[in-house]
């Protein structure tokens, strides 16, 4: 039985070397993602952002165990460096999220993001991509929410889920930070807490006033994308975000999150029969692959036969300016 | 007089077309910087970053008029959305800024961050450089601060100031987030709130157990950027990150900030004094420029004659997958 055959089969030993190879940059890993395309689409991607400290990780641990319950295989994909999944937990934490441990049915991965030339999250979308041909039914991914590079993850999500919680300084602030545009669904987490309610009443106003809704964007198809000033998703037309309450600590409200998942996910395969809206998809797909096989290319050739110690040896005697050799450089990676 | 010439001079129009040029990727852009880059390198670069919420717009507001009454020239480059600089105030903090908007030893320019292919910073560094070049003598560049996006601006900077508020969720949480590693200098800002001294001492903690410091990154010298896993900076070896507690409204403890500023940018110009220091600090910003350039290369083949058009349709198709389809691309793009 060939790799492939053992991935689609979801041979634990398999899918743990072949996210190896992924993370590694191997070879292998671009051969078999190749392979295993055809097969993936069946996933439901789940994206859980927000701030250190909004409960992420307590919520993702319940969100867990209520699929489970209700027979779904779930896959976690951590990249967030504060995240217990990931290691950046406090001892309570780890014991907690064990409980998962001895569940097949449960896979959970964390994920240094960086990537080439110091930026970039390589590797997660070719992970979340394997774990979506291996056949798991939810997919979730865990990042902190305010960067570029955890925006790009969060495209990846088919639902979003951006996590608050009340008090946590001026929310008003941090939605303008870029992290209202993103989300298909917010949580107010920790909403026992004083000031709860009005966080929620904050961010209905800000749905309800000055923002251009998923709707809207979804409306423009493709021609968003070509909109390099913008960090967009597509999101389902007539889609509205929608606000939960929850406690993860207690379990209150993860019914409620979790209806607003399911009907989510129904908007989206509703609106996957439109071509405009996986024209879009594939488009941003696409992009998202092409940039990160650039990036390797264009490392691969700095690292040929010293070609960055000449160039940093030319800057160090000032016979030349970055901007000029670099230049020269992506001339001749072209010429190879 | 040619438009180097007067940028040279700080001729304030000359200064904001080549700033457009920029912004827009306009050919003139790189034509200028290319003959700027050897007029650049005395600027002091201070990076100011932090959550949203954490006072650094008014804090960065009083570090110029400091700076001003010690007769230096100020540059501010806003690239936080949330920023009152790049135009995301409430009405009561665009009015402040507006103080400086007839000195004219102060110029202050916001920015979108958002490159080509939907991700990355692409214009802030050569901003950073043509200022620079124009010879302010203090470039204050204002960043929220948790993304790689965001990280990798605050590496354009000398001297990077992290500031918080207490009371703002978990600290630790947040420091875990990266952003301690990127700290020249914290600053506990509304430090006449609750908890200041706490979230001090924490970060106190911090600094005293576990962490690396950049004097052990230092240490590594060019090395530090080959683990392509990491966002580090290059720090004067022997630097210990200090920090301050102000109130930014009231302008409590920015002198003793202003202080710790110039005792950095003392270390700094030390540590210049050192080879490998230079080396390391070439190389990174080489590979920044490096990886636009690809990029902007990437971007316009995809553009030119339907390119990326062709390629969706082959993914709509089914006929192909975006592996596949990205490498050939990349192989093209060398060969035109």
């Amino acid at each position: 039985m060939t790799i492939l055959d053992k991935v689609l089969k979801r041979d634990i030993r398999a899918c743990a070397r072949l996210l190896r190879w992924i993370d590694d940059g191997a070879p292998e890993a671009r051969t078999t993602l190749k392979q295993l395309y055809h097969h993936s689409g069946q996933a439901s991607i789940i994206g859980i952002t927000g701030n250190p400290g909004a409960g992420k990780s307590t919520l993702t641990d319940k969100l867990i165990t209520k699929f489970r319950s209700r027979n779904k295989t779930v896959a976690v994909v951590a990249i967030d460096p504060s995240s217990p999944f990931s290691g950046g937990a406090i001892l309570g934490d780890r014991i907690r999220m064990q409980q998962h441990a001895t569940d097949e049915g449960v896979f959970i991965r964390s994920f240094a993001t960086r990537g080439h030339l110091g930026g970039l999250t390589s590797t997660t979308s070719d992970v979340v991509h394997a774990l979506d041909a291996m056949g798991w039914d939810i997919i979730l991914v865990e990042t902190v929410g305010v960067g570029q590079d955890e925006v790009e993850v969060q495209r990846l999500a088919h639902t979003t889920v951006v996590t608050m919680a009340p008090g946590m300084g001026d929310e008003i602030q941090a939605i303008k930070a870029g992290i209202l545009e993103i989300a298909d669904i917010f949580v107010v987490n920790k909403a026992d807490r004083e000031g709860a309610d009005r966080t929620v009443k904050d961010l209905q106003m800000m749905l309800d006033m000055g923002y251009i809704s998923p709707k809207e964007m979804a409306h423009h198809g493709g021609a968003i994308l070509a909109d390099n000033r913008k960090q967009q998703r597509i999101c389902p037309e007539g889609w509205i975000p929608k606000i939960y309450k929850t406690v993860a600590t207690t379990g209150d409200g993860i019914d409620e999150l979790l209806g607003g998942l399911e009907e989510h996910r129904a908007a989206y395969i509703e609106a996957s029969k439109d071509e405009d809206f996986v024209r879009a998809r594939l488009r941003q797909e696409f992009l998202d692959i092409f940039r990160r096989i650039l990036f390797a290319r264009g490392w691969s050739f700095l690292m040929h036969e010293d070609h960055l110690k000449q160039i940093i040896g030319q800057l160090i005697d000032n016979s030349s300016d970055p901007y000029t050799l670099a230049e020269q450089a992506v001339k001749a990676l072209g010429r190879t």
